[in-house]
């Protein structure tokens, strides 16, 4: 029995999200990427992602492992897959992992990007990927109110109502706001995240930059701990999962 | 009557070209884009192209007139149309042209990009807008061949076997490569282009990346006029007709 680790790419646009929708007929990543292995090796086996990204939200380093009696060398899953998956759903890498590697309670960080496409128009090439923003935009002070995320706080805020958790208190080691024309992207870098967390700074940050609100607030609304004091929550194509360190 | 130009972007992965193909029931861009203006204005009107972007090609800057007895006012072609298109289709700007513009014979010059995503996995991000080049390149070697295109000649080995056309001679005023990483893009700036020609021309020059022919082939290719010694035809979805100048 050998565990093996993916890191996965895709394009989540035509799906349902990364969990399994069993019984729906939901395209989801998980299901598409068990038939891929079934189809391969005959292995009916269960994939763990290291984390559910919603509807919409793409990937480009998502981490998944699965443990399998298959002799494929964990180098070749990599080409082996190919042929069993859509052309939105990439394996960058396979490797084999220690025994006890699990991809969601292994993850010790993850890295979100949020993009924003600024144009006056919005783009064919970047509506997948991005979130448009037509209207002008103070990104000195996005940058201000990016920066004041960073550290350990209580994300309660930030957080979509109805999320189950026992702590909303999370570490953002660093949240930066860097453009590269036509895009402008937040990076966030954290110990973990919770539901909708970045969407939600996202559409904080982007109020900033509207003039909506000031940087300042952004301590307050942490402080505060009310989730409809902060930002709206973005749509989910401007989100991708970039990384997971273990 | 006035007659209304639009700049056009679209992404052409789902489109059997601009052409529209009447009766086949596939849709392409300038059926699209009639039946919008039918559903505005109840106008059943002709859609003309600066040229002919064939399946699967995308646009950023195509440009398009009509002659229409619609009141609506130049610019308002441009919101106004939103409605009506797939988020695939962006008019990026709407207004009136000279009487006798015509967006094919009026062209004076055509820009068009070719571009290559460098990764050893494809990226689904980039998997509808670029050409996926896995293994190593010599982009000393491609910028060199690049420029050789430059000038006028007859590009009759630059064109798809089959093409009607009177003569083979065009001008390319500037032909140059960037990388822009992950991206490596060829741009091409001519009075014109025959079928296939910046394909054809992008195969060759990858071709002198490979390391499978010379730069100094170029000027002997472009002497022979023999199709067969030329470079393959790359796919269409790297390639974007980025401008049309009038």
């Amino acid at each position: 029995m050998k565990n093996i680790k993916l890191t996965v790419a895709y394009d989540g646009t035509d799906f349902f999200g990364f969990q399994s929708q069993a019984g729906t007929g939901l395209p989801t990543i998980q299901e598409t990427l068990e038939d891929a292995i079934y189809k391969l090796t005959g292995e009916r086996l269960s994939v763990e992602g290291s984390g559910r990204t919603d509807t919409g939200v793409h990937a480009w380093g998502q981490a998944v492992n699965f443990h399998t009696e298959s002799t494929i060398p964990p180098e070749r899953w990599r080409p082996a897959l190919i042929p069993y998956l859509p052309e939105s759903i990439v394996v960058r890498r396979s490797e084999e992992a220690a025994p006890g590697f699990h991809a969601r309670f292994s993850a010790k960080e993850k890295t979100y990007i949020y993009q924003f496409y600024r144009g006056e128009t919005p783009s064919p090439f970047y509506r997948r990927f991005a979130y448009h923003v037509p209207y002008s935009l103070d990104t000195a002070a996005m940058a201000e109110a990016t920066s004041l995320f960073e550290g350990e706080h209580d994300f309660r805020a930030f957080c979509a109502a109805g999320a189950k958790t026992k702590s909303f208190v999370r570490e953002i080691f660093s949240c930066a706001l860097e453009e590269e024309k036509p895009l402008l992207r937040l990076t966030v870098r954290g110990s973990g995240f919770l539901w909708h967390m970045v969407r939600i700074i996202a559409g904080t940050v982007l109020e900033a930059g509207a003039g909506k609100r000031r940087p300042e607030e952004i301590p307050v609304l942490l402080g505060l701990g009310d989730r409809t004091r902060a930002g709206v929550t973005l749509p989910p194509q401007g989100l991708i999962l970039h990384s997971v360190e273990y």
